[in-house]
């Protein structure tokens, strides 16, 4: 069964799960049984054709997941019936039962030994924030980050990580019902500060910081005015990284803090660091991010649903306006 | 006689010339005859006040120039009578007949063989040129850069720095009374491409750049919409530097840019640039600077104008609405 779309436009409008002959198995292919695939929102937007990134159609939904090898072509020689394993590029369709990919599409993971939901589920958010707090700035523990959208699975994992490496985070949410109970979960993750975003211009926010050193880091997945204060914190020589633009509005800088406060700004896309880095280099980063979920300092808040109720685990994950639980579909 | 200012405010106001007595000159002090202080926009900031760097109050204006060593301290032993040298530090105040200063504020030029008019004028305009096309990307000869506020004394740095290493350059002025004429000038100047910035959302711009390969490097101090425009024209990759912002608009990015063009976007301040590095590299921008002036390879459009008539020297250069010629004050 698959997932598939054959032309672009509103997902629970497009995709139809539907039977497929998987076709001959070429040499150096693989057969695969999917184990869990993460509904992603850029899998969703790929979905729709507004993404950078956008498979030729016909294409089957989801880029990341994992797999277990149940059948081999006869020259296929680097992985084994029984491999766990992860495809290495965005938009190769992990949203189906089974699936006759090549070997080099994928990469085994078999030796990382954490739970497969959430093996299947670091490709994209955790990876991020680890990249996002390990490529931009040389963070030492005592310092500080801040950073905006901070109840997405990005930013949970962000406070996380930080937390671990002794990194002070200062987070800015949304206002919303239910505010205090969020503020309570990411504190609970490790957060520092937790703010609403109608909060941040108000005097008292200045004091609530004024004891932490000022952020040598700022995340930003949302754009316009909480990005612009943000910047306004930043010490001299920081960085805001946009990684995301949820608010749909640019990032605004002002121009005296850019040349006399010797910012800079960069963006960031996991998917370009995948095709810029080796095999070799993801692995390192997927032990990284699994000894942390191995310690317990590294929490992936999971919705697990059957892909046998496709429809519903999609409305789920389209509608789930808190997105703070990711949707994992399991097969 | 020393053009002072006791309090921040409009320059016309507040400058007094008036004679002043030099005072003992310390152990390790030298006395010097100012020969040409330019008048620079961040002078007349600090004048008023709104500068990112102002002088403790009362102040002497100007920050650049050159003077020649008159007399020296008894314990001064890196310079000797005749030597010409230029200050270190902004704000230590140009514009005055003569100064008594410490040696240490102070670096020795005497050996860099151009007109001192041009030798006085190097360190704000071209030097912060030559960092821009220098430390911000890796430019080779057939490489295109954008700039607006072309028309600038650094923006017309630029294209002939640019022009001496082959670098092509995308010039974007303000639609004037005399735009052919400033064309022409720039043209003359090695400009590749110039155009006003009511015509860069055209078609026609695109179809008159589709030629040259992406440019690198955006180079902006104007901020507000043409330097969004300036953004959608980088390559993959490409740096926007910041180095002013006349229209006194942010600078204003657009989200998908930052994320899938892996674009950064940094900022620039020469004075900084100058306290990070020392005497030896300053000395090596300004023979750099001088060896293409020396090639007719960097010409400065410079008017002086006598200190001795310096209240016109300034009405001059704060009316200069067209600002493509530099006003230095000779003594």
């Amino acid at each position: 069964m698959v997932a598939r779309y054959t032309k672009n436009g509103n997902p629970t409008d497009v995709i139809k799960v539907q039977t497929e002959d998987l076709g001959p198995v070429s040499p150096t292919g693989v057969v695969v049984k999917m184990l869990y695939a993460p509904i992603n929102p850029a899998d969703l937007n790929m979905v729709s054709g507004t993404y950078n990134f956008n498979p030729p159609l016909p294409a089957v939904g989801g880029s990341e997941g994992i797999a277990q090898v149940i059948a081999l072509g006869s020259q296929a020689s680097k992985l084994k019936v029984g491999d766990v394993v992860l495809p290495v590029h965005q938009g190769l369709g992990t949203w189906r039962t089974h699936a006759n990919w090549e070997e080099g599409d994928l990469v085994p993971v078999t030796s990382i030994d954490i739970k497969h939901e959430y093996l299947a589920s670091l490709s994209v958010n955790p990876a991020t924030a680890l990249r996002l707090l390990t490529d931009f700035a040389n963070l030492k523990s005592g310092d500080v980050i801040v950073q905006n959208g901070a109840n997405s699975m990005v930013g949970q994992s962000v406070i996380q990580i930080a937390a671990a490496k002794g990194i002070k985070s200062i987070n800015i949410i949304r206002r919303r019902a239910d505010f205090d109970q969020v503020v309570g979960t990411l504190k609970g993750l490790g957060a520092t500060v937790v703010v609403a975003d109608d909060f941040i211009r108000n005097g008292e926010f200045r004091n609530l910081i004024k004891s932490l050193p000022q952020p040598k880091l700022a995340l930003n997945c949302v754009g316009g005015e909480t990005t612009t204060e943000m910047i306004r914190l930043l010490a001299q020589g920081g960085t805001l990284v946009t990684y995301g633009g949820m608010s749909l509005k640019p990032v605004v800088i002002p121009t005296r803090s850019f040349i006399f406060n010797d910012l800079q700004c960069r963006g960031f896309w996991m998917s370009q660091w995948y095709e810029k880095h080796s095999v070799e280099d993801r692995l390192a980063l997927l032990k990284e991010l699994s000894a942390l979920v191995k310690a317990n300092k590294l929490q992936l808040r999971l919705e697990q649903m059957p892909f046998n109720n496709f429809e519903n685990a999609l409305n789920r994950a389209i509608n789930s306006s808190q997105r703070d639980k990711k949707i994992v579909l399991s097969f």
